[in-house]
């Protein structure tokens, strides 16, 4: 389904969901468009899944507008995820069925359906969200920090000293970044136009990266202690910026006050909190193989307290005042309550998130999962993820180069192997096709609104950085299509200098504070700047529609829309000529450039034509889409549902 | 995916996986066959996904036979699903991934992956087993009965009467078939080759299909009481025929004892056993809108310990003497446990299967959930599934006819819809393409194992009949499918008659006894024994790989394959006219006739050429597949496989 045509379509955004955020026993208008002159559609019926047993209702056709014919249907929320899916009957008798899957003639997969999400909603604030992630050691340094002595692990490091990527410095190199040294910068942020900073973990560690924790109950001291951090924070919400903490809830370190409390003393409360194998708790299970790293036992009724349940737990403690902040990152995730026979993870996952409603219900809450997410992502407890497959893996194969480029393996050997996102056989090169289905295969079993909370990351602390793979030119192209596709976008610290890193090592490199005015810093900081801008000025591009309206080897052509704007947006690599019928977007004669170097153009016969010289991210405002009004009251059941549903004789 | 061309493959067969029923921790190897000259090929790695983190191991490549090379690779069973797929490295540096949803040049999802299940194996004689289902007042009437008065509910009929599919008539219409009907019977299934009876329910109830029980701690008098039960499955076993029965673990009925002890009666020990929804126990929840179905709720601790929980429980009653019976078939076990944001069904089914797996573990669980099943599927509990969309309803829509037949509904109206499944949009018309693409689709997040457990019916007490609805000659077509593609091949009572049914109201007739001998029914009994018989002498068949050859619009052909056989199959609707290059069946000059119309000739250029000149279904013995012997001991985990699980940095 990656070459659009003149086709139905639907989508989660308000344009064909009358509610974003229901709950259970609520109703919800679902539309759909059909084009004009497709079949013609005689009946569309839309099919829910209440309890796992199909039930029916016939949509209502409201009229038309601009080529398109629009029908609703009234569904009532049965349970927390509510699939649906639409049936197109044709007047020959042929059926079509649309789900998240995409249209076809054969009937379609139940988690492939467009769902709605009862309860737990995101913020109010995720819909303007623009994220900024930071390692501490590694972001800003103040004056403070001189006054501090190094803690006993760390090697410390000069700001401009090279990074040491082979053990003992790769984990130990230490910067001493501080938190007094974020404040100093949060300007920055503000500058690009940044709204939510996340920062990887600031509790007390033995490690640069701190996802050892050796205590949740504190900041670490040599970041600036609790007190820096309710200082930072009060400064970045002053600037209207909010403030994601990074919580390891598969894991802590070795040297964490539980684990030191249960290692080697069965008997002790903190015992049950890992997963000891011998009968002295001398060894345990671990995160894959890191001796330093054990892993967390949820079958522990006290970590769960301790940790994730109630207004006293580690959860609770950050978001309340006086620190307040805005939500959690979970490290690992995926991997959290699972180990063998056993899964814990939902159990985990909408524990922690029932306090976060408790004692902060306006928060965020997203969850590294870094590869296939659906099982997880289903807006029972994650808002979103921070997951590669979907977006940032599809942009790296598709807008970058597979280079080899000598550097040092976590063995300490040098090597020129790419890793890819952990798959061993390096990065695939991928058409502009490819990059779309593969966007469209790992978005189809996630609901809508949580793929808007979900991360659209061009690269991470754990990953490589884009600009060293990036083909010519397509760094625009890449965060273009992270601004202004579904997904939350994210700038990692120091892309917007244009820094470059061969692996998930070299990328927290010291933040080049003093090299900003140079030209090419310069430069990158104004296409960040520009880009996210756009986003923040268009906020079709958080919660608008998406429809693909063209997409071949080199290019991918799609528009966000709402019913107050829309924008038509072109991402190439390489030369681009797209001609999109004009039914597939009326309006286009009033496009206006937004940004970047193509050009759009009505033909004669009216088809709308998008051309690129090369390699371009660019985007048009057009109009707003014109629907007729909903006759959604008008559904009616299906006739003869009920004994559809059961068969005829019970 | 449809258009199978030369590619490499895998499935879950012994062909390619060592040990069907693992447990955790056991070594199993997976086999990969690449056809010559394809890429070539220069790289096989594994990918599992242990606690939902991938890794890797690089196959080894075993050698080549027959035009085929061989790869295999050594995994070690880490979660009870444990999903695994192959990334198959040309030369050229692309890389190919194949799971269960195909062979792609785009990553693949999670859910789909190859999966082994570790415990919970199925019955050691669910190879060899063909079903045989009836319905109990509708099968076979002993002397017995006459002497039995009608139960107070019934509006008896005689056994040539017509059915009545008018309420009341409908539930309560009353042909008085026994348990010593059924033992007089017992030689037609031997006769017919079949070796497993599933009865639906022959608990006491208020209707005449049963499934509003009002006990489960005795048989129906009226179908001669735990006595004639007890004599039955003794019959049966002494005809090395096992028994089914069938449990509704969604609901009783209104006049079960459970339920009037807490009808009305908050402080009744039962009172929690259902949803009743106002302070007085009068009203309550049901399955979809049917007030003498009140939905069991399973929270509650002492309804599992009467019902699934343990030796004393029904579940566990009727599996130990004096009964013994060798599986349960639980109906509506898809909606069991769901209600709104309740989702009690994985605890339910797997309590339920630990409790047959202590005291009688060598039985077989089977769930009807009659849609998309795969959430359900994965091998914890059901062993396989009464399902009908991967199957089915592709067999249906692919060699059947949308007929407009008068009938009555379930409203007591007259109708000529027809209605499929549940579908409201009636019966689709498939080309052999879709057919194959549904079938694909609808088994591709279901592990080998559970597709092997899960029931190819035609048609059940539920549905019409298939031969109401199969185009000329399409009933041998249909029931070969259903004897020759992975899955448990189950005649319908009455269908090995050639009755027919509009609906499954009608499908309900009493069994044609008197007139077997008449030459209508004759030949399509001879044709059912015939078909059995094939499944039955070629045990690869019920467990040997399935690779499709050809796949065109009217036509399909595939071959099942072991080291020991192959039979290669025939089935179109229409003449067939299919090539297969010679590499992809090895040893076709070797083909001998097992059944059908149609031929078998290799070219001159080597080719294979299958050809029949109109609707049939045909089979052909073949040798068994070479494959050089496997160097699975020799695998390596794939270098740098820790440091790109997790970043480098941890």
């Amino acid at each position: 389904m990656t070459t659009p045509a003149l086709r139905p379509h639907h989508d989660g955004s308000p344009l064909y969901v009358s509610h974003p955020a229901p709950v259970l026993g609520d109703e919800v208008d679902v539309r759909i468009r059909v084009p004009d002159g497709y079949g013609p559609v005689t009946r569309v019926l839309v099919r829910s899944n209440p309890d796992h047993e199909p039930a029916w209702v016939d949509a209502v056709r409201d009229g038309a507008a601009d080529g398109w014919e629009w029908w609703t249907a009234r569904i009532t929320v049965a349970n927390p995820r509510h699939g649906y899916r639409f049936h197109l009957v044709h007047a020959d008798g042929r059926v079509e069925v649309l789900n998240q899957g995409g249209l076809g003639d054969i009937d379609a997969l139940d988690g492939q359906d467009f769902a709605l999400v009862a309860g737990n909603p995101p913020p109010s604030w995720l819909a303007d969200a623009i994220m900024y992630q930071i390692f501490p050691d590694r972001f800003a340094r103040s004056a403070a920090a001189d006054e501090r002595p190094a803690p006993a692990w760390a090697l410390p490091a000069a700001w401009d000293e090279p990074l040491d990527p082979v053990h003992p410095g790769r984990g130990r190199q230490f910067y001493g970044g501080d938190l007094d040294g974020v404040i100093e910068k949060l300007d920055h942020l503000v500058d690009l136009g940044v709204t939510v900073l996340y920062h990887t973990p600031v509790f007390p560690a033995e490690s640069n990266h701190r996802y050892d924790a050796s205590s949740f109950d504190r900041i670490d001291p040599v970041l600036g202690g609790d007190d820096a951090y309710r200082r930072m924070i009060e400064a970045a919400h002053a600037r209207g910026i909010r403030v994601i903490g990074d919580l390891t809830t598969n894991h802590s370190g070795i040297a964490h006050e539980w684990f030191r409390a249960a290692h080697g003393n069965p008997d002790a409360p903190e015992s049950g909190f890992y997963y000891f194998t011998d009968d002295d708790n001398t060894t345990y299970e671990t995160w894959l193989d890191a001796p330093t790293l054990p892993k967390f036992n949820w079958n522990s009724g006290e970590l769960r307290r301790r940790f994730i349940d109630g207004p006293d737990s580690v959860v609770a403690r950050w978001l309340k005042p006086p620190y307040s902040i805005d939500g959690w990152r979970i490290d690992v995730a995926n991997m959290t309550g699972r180990l063998g026979a056993e899964d814990l993870n939902a159990e985990v996952r909408q524990a922690l998130r029932r306090t976060m409603i408790d004692v902060a219900p306006d928060t965020l809450l997203v969850a590294e999962s870094t590869n296939d997410a659906a099982t997880d992502l289903q807006g029972d407890a994650w808002h979103g993820g921070m997951t590669y497959p979907a977006f940032t893996r599809g942009v790296w194969a598709w807008l970058g180069e597979a280079r080899r480029i000598p550097h040092y393996g976590w063995d300490g050997e040098e090597t020129d192997d790419m890793w890819f996102f952990g798959i061993p056989t390096g990065m695939p090169r991928y058409t502009a096709r490819q990059f779309v289905a593969q966007l469209q295969r790992f978005t189809s079993q996630i609901p809508w609104r949580v793929q808007l909370g979900t991360m659209s990351a061009l690269d991470t602390h754990d990953t490589a950085r884009f600009a060293t793979y990036a083909t010519d030119g397509a760094v625009p192209v890449a965060l273009g299509l992270s601004v202004s596709l579904p997904g939350l976008p994210v700038v990692y610290a120091g892309d917007e200098f244009g820094l470059e890193a061969v692996d998930g090592e070299m990328s927290r490199a010291p933040m080049p504070w003093d090299r900003a005015a140079e030209p090419a810093h310069a430069a990158r900081i104004a296409l960040y700047r520009d880009m996210l801008r756009l986003r923040r000025d268009h906020p079709v591009l958080a919660t608008g529609g998406l429809r693909w309206l063209y997409v071949d080897d080199a290019a991918a052509v799609f528009v966000r829309e709402s019913a107050e704007e829309s924008v038509l947006v072109l991402a190439t690599r390489g030369a681009a000529d797209a001609t999109i019928p004009a039914v597939l977007l009326p309006g286009a004669e009033a496009a206006t450039a937004l940004y970047g170097d193509a050009t759009v153009t009505v033909t004669d016969a009216g088809d709308v034509r998008v051309r690129a010289a090369g390699t371009a991210f660019a985007a048009w405002a057009l109009p707003g889409v014109t629907a007729p009004p909903s006759r959604a009251a008008e559904t009616e059941a299906t006739p003869e549902a009920f004994a559809q549903l059961g068969g005829p004789a019970r």
